[in-house]
């Protein structure tokens, strides 16, 4: 078996832990790995040398990489606003590029991402992970069998209490820090919105169209600030801007609508909230239940999920435990990565495509343009210039892990 | 002990059930009923008999009622959109007015209970029966007690599918019906919001300031009148103007946001969403929840509120379970009933007053504006003309059933 071959490129925390799992995977071979710090470029080349047992070449500027590095493609773990300009360079250079999670600045560089695929022929991927969570396919696919019928609300939400790391500036070196002292909107809509997207078929039959967002005062940081630090501390008189709660309603050209919240500051249990309502029923992760007239035993009274996610198991997720789940947040990570390896190796497009990610990630400056403006709706640009109307539809789905999933259908 | 004296008006199937329960009342003399249609007045006359043991005057128009009858008040359970003129005519004719719950067709309603009630110097109230829930109240008292700390976002849902009443017009005649092939807005939001408003301190220290609204598709009442009626029928030829989902986002002057929910056309179990998140912790009705840092056992995960609940058991529930708790809806209309009779005896100013039912009503009307226009934001009036500012906090937590509880604090 021809391995694919792959650059990497950032390896703070995150980034390591997606390095080690590539190196893992037995059709893949690491041929560069590129950061600006000479400490994390020692620790990543440890993790090629423990995990896949071969040394790598070390870059620090990442077009050197692409022109040097034996590479079909590169895996993009750096901070937010680098995801799209490298993954940019990547395509020009040839290279299948993916890109971890985030939110972008402009519209421009959605556009700009789209455009650079459109002309360069080269697919690229955002790796949201959350797209291959295993409740997230079983709804998925519950709605592919008509289960919970026409679909008309949908929530999510990034319900993470992430106010410890933010606080720890000096420490962590937190990447998403500066981002809540400068900005106010929702920096981080995707593990919500990426499922939910495919769900709705998104860009293929269907597309986002509008949103409003607004978000409340900003407590939660100073607040964790004070506990942990003092009130007389630096970091009790640092000010954030981004609201604690940032709520975004989307609209869609189907009429569905889908409520977005942001709550990263807050002392909270994790949670996505995602929420599927149809004409038959409705799921709700908080408290992981669901309801479905005529098939729940009692009339509009919840019941667990656990027997549904059972029974609608995702044929990938049938299989994925079979062979031994392994990878970071429960699997999701191993599953993401691996789509987009199969998709180099096959030259076709990646499941989640250029414009699914610039459609999810127009989310973030979209809502602080609507956050800014008191929560005035805003246009979601249609990046597919039309082709969503006749898009295959549902390309997690068909396309996840293909090889063995082929099989399956 | 001298008896409040009351007139009813609007004996459909709700009023007949507030009519019974104030006939129940020691304190209470009903001395007038009235409606347009006769087999309603002879159904509301048979229960004054049965439960209260006397004859009362029947009374097919209002103002004759306000007129002729010895009577120091209404209670005015008419379909919504009578309400506030009503509540009008009585308070001209120096009767307290109080009304059932319901939205706003306009700002110049909201606008014309605030003059009346200021111009007349007679009070009015809406019966929000859900500002005296159990677990409502219970929260209303941790705040107080400042459990939660500053609070910094709140959610409430209107969550109850009546989709099998409103397609039945002709055998139910659900007053509802019409608003739902005419309007599209939250048409409900006061079930959820009066008690967030409490929580939040509006217009008493904080307002209501702006909202945006968002309809999704309808098509949950046409999906019932096909399944129910079948495809032939011609209620499946109806057309439905008010989206099943309408996502509402309010900001307060405080900084506080709060998203509401009108969700009553599809197949779902009952629920008001409560949500209470403040930067201390947060609360939430589905699933019946509470986290509190450093309280709850384990960092950022969900407790039962049971135990919560029984420890902040508001003084009012501890005496109404201690005295038996009686009433439709759990005892909240007992309660809400019980509160404005006293507040008519002591000649005081009610709990809920005319401008917090202009606030509360205002968002259904915004709501339609807000849907109209794609989202726009508008603005909430203050009803208080500037007063919000310095009014006392809590009324409810003050007044309600003033007699026994006064003794509480």
């Amino acid at each position: 078996m021809d391995k694919t071959k792959l650059g990497f490129v950032g390896l703070g925390g995150r980034g390591r832990g997606l390095l080690g799992l590539l190196c893992e995977m037995e059709n893949v071979q690491i041929n560069g790995i590129c950061d600006l710090r000479a400490d994390l470029l020692e620790q990543g080349a440890a993790i090629v040398q423990e995990k896949a047992g071969q040394t790598v070449d070390r870059y620090t500027d990442f077009d050197e990489m692409l022109d040097k590095a034996d590479i079909q493609g590169v895996v993009i773990a750096t901070s937010w606003v680098s995801h799209v300009k490298l993954a940019i360079a990547a395509m020009k250079a040839g290279k299948y590029a993916a890109f971890e999670v985030g939110g972008a600045t402009s519209l421009e560089e959605c556009w700009r991402l789209v455009r650079t695929r459109e002309e360069t022929g080269v697919p690229c991927m955002m790796l949201e992970n959350c797209c291959y969570g295993r409740t997230e396919l079983a709804l998925l696919n519950m709605i592919k069998q008509d289960v919970f019928g026409e679909l008309v609300h949908m929530r999510g939400a990034y319900g993470h209490n992430l106010s410890e790391s933010l606080v720890n500036r000096i420490e962590v070196n937190h990447y998403r820090h500066h981002h809540y002292h400068h900005r106010n909107g929702d920096n981080y809509p995707t593990h919500a919105l990426g499922p939910i997207c495919n769900m709705l078929g998104i860009n293929r039959g269907n597309r986002l169209l509008t949103l409003t967002s607004v978000a409340s005062k900003a407590r939660g940081l100073h607040n964790r600030a004070v506990i942990n630090k003092g009130e007389q501390s630096p970091e009790a008189a640092w000010t954030w801007n981004n609201g604690d709660v940032v709520s975004t309603t989307i609209t869609c050209a189907h009429g569905e609508t889908i409520c977005l919240t942001l709550d990263t500051c807050l002392p909270r249990p994790y949670s996505r909230q995602l929420y599927v309502q149809g004409v038959h029923g409705l799921y709700m992760e908080d408290g992981n239940q669901i309801y479905l007239e005529n098939v729940s035993p009692q009339y509009d009274t919840w019941e667990p999920f656990a027997p549904y996610l059972e029974r609608y198991e995702h044929p990938l997720w049938k299989w994925f435990q079979a062979a031994g789940v392994r990878g970071g947040h429960g699997g999701m990570d191993y599953l993401v990565l691996r789509s987009f390896v199969e998709s180099i190796r096959d030259g076709r497009d990646t499941p989640i495509d250029a414009y699914d990610a610039a459609a999810w990630m127009s989310i973030t400056c979209l809502s602080e343009e609507s956050v800014a403006l008191g929560g005035h709706p805003v246009a979601v640009p249609d990046f597919t210039n039309g082709q969503w109307i006749d898009r295959q539809a549902d390309p997690v789905c068909r396309y996840a892990l293909d090889d063995i999933y082929a099989d399956l259908f």
